[in-house]
């Protein structure tokens, strides 16, 4: 099937009102299907405190085990899962010459702010303290939903005193809980799989009663000073655009290393596709290269 | 989620009203879901004769490159893929010392009987001739309509006076077109997956005109003389036991060396869990002790 029709058959069926939770998790499980299989990866499936299901380790042959992507899948806070971002995950950490970590954090509706959070940091801890990994080794990854994760994370880690993770890769972002994105409208043609329409009803499953003023939900104006160096990619043609842009410019504000990247003509979460389009090849060898010199440091 | 509430679920989906062709096929590849993440395997892609999407190469570290199982994927012919089959083929591969290819045939309405069966035939000609693998190295395993397929592309690999493989591994069979089995009703109320009432349609859907009298179509009575070995199993609450349980008996008339195995209370595809479950993991390294075995002759 052409990728467009992917989108628009998959989008179809989540715009369904037959749709409810279990059966949209199903469809957005599909999205794993767009990544080629990445050669010379080994898996494994790892218990991680904090989580349901098991992780999954992407053992690339080529890479160094002392250095990890912690990778948090999107989907909301509601679906998505190791299985569906194992190929994306694996084909970062080949580029990067690290292992990944895809975590089965836990999603909402039944785990609400700051579960996904705490899941995380109790994954975090535990590669510091158990698997004996050094925070410089660690990046934190992660796309949607999961962008979010890798932000408000590390963010939590920093005001707890512990030590941050190398550098943060935050592939289409969704940070703005107030909806209140310039480029919502503006893509919305242009984007077959996100839509503003949704956005009120999926911020009120992940937040429940949380404050939008919470500095781990307000993350575009929340003081970012002293977080990790990120990368941030996102498509110029995806409804969260301006999530991106924001970001970028908050964390500049607050004297954060930031490299912004736009991919023309890219819509919500074109780095599923990696192996099978050179537009998401691109930003993963982007990501990829700024993971490793920020590990160097 | 609990393995039994698992296929309730999956169940509850593929018999609603709504599910079109294209959400059947989705919620199927949920399946995929259900085995563990074998350790030491890599993958890769590789494009095939006359398949659609790429075959997946499942290649254990502990295997030999020389030996192959050519795993065909179940889904009633119009769902399942390489991806959904994927870490089955791989334990199997694993266990048995060989490597997998799992192979994306076309499948239902698009494509009728025998396209099918010549896909399967297509890639095993380009396996001998341009892969220089060796048929009694080569075995064909699959599950539900997948080993209906290994054992009709056999019986017309045998047809074309071709070198047969050396051992087919087949799984909840799915094989009576008559839909006539005395296990349909007797198993109905045990089995979560497969439903009685789905048959009729299907079989419509993948055999078009062909005539039920086609020896090709009609594998349980067809005369199955100088087959390859046959292991057989299924589950005692599989709707399609009766359907194993005759081709065993087909199959031993014509003098095929088999050997029929009834997993106790098993449904249909118990071995989705391998991995994940004692029952699916002893049946599939059955399976591999047997091709392993019928390989060295």
């Amino acid at each position: 099937m052409e990728m467009e029709s992917f989108w628009t058959n998959l989008s179809q069926y989540m715009t369904k009102e037959s749709l409810d939770i279990g059966l949209y998790r199903i469809v957005m499980e599909e999205c794993g299907s767009l990544a080629s299989e990445p050669t010379d990866v080994t898996y494994e499936e790892v218990k991680c405190p904090g989580t349901v299901r098991p992780a999954i380790w992407c053992k690339p042959h080529s890479s160094s085990p002392s250095k990890l992507i912690l990778y948090l899948h999107g989907g909301a806070f509601i679906s998505g899962s190791p299985a569906s971002h194992r190929k994306i995950a694996a084909h970062l950490a080949k580029k990067a010459g690290t292992y990944a970590l895809v975590i089965d954090y836990r999603r909402a509706p039944e785990h609400q702010f700051p579960k996904q959070i705490e899941d995380v940091i109790a994954t975090y801890e535990w590669l510091l303290n158990d698997r004996g990994l050094k925070p410089n080794h660690i990046a934190f990854a992660g796309d949607s939903a999961g962008a979010n994760l890798s932000v408000s994370a590390s963010l939590a880690i920093k005001q707890r005193g512990l030590p941050i993770p190398a550098a943060i890769a935050a592939f289409s972002a969704w940070l703005d809980m107030r909806a209140s994105g310039e480029s919502y409208e503006r893509n919305n043609p242009k984007d077959a799989l996100a839509s503003p329409e949704a956005l009120p009803g999926v911020i009120k499953t992940y937040l429940g009663g949380a404050s939008l003023d919470n500095p781990l939900v307000d993350l575009l104006r929340t003081n970012l000073t002293g977080m990790p160096a990120m990368y941030i990619a996102t498509g110029t043609s995806d409804i969260l655009e301006s999530d991106a842009v924001s970001l970028a410019e908050n964390a500049r504000k607050a004297g954060v290393d930031v490299q912004l990247k736009l991919a023309p003509d890219m819509q919500h979460i074109w780095i599923a596709l990696v192996g099978n389009s050179p537009e998401a090849d691109k930003s993963l060898s982007e990501a990829a290269a700024f993971i490793s010199n920020k590990m160097a440091d």
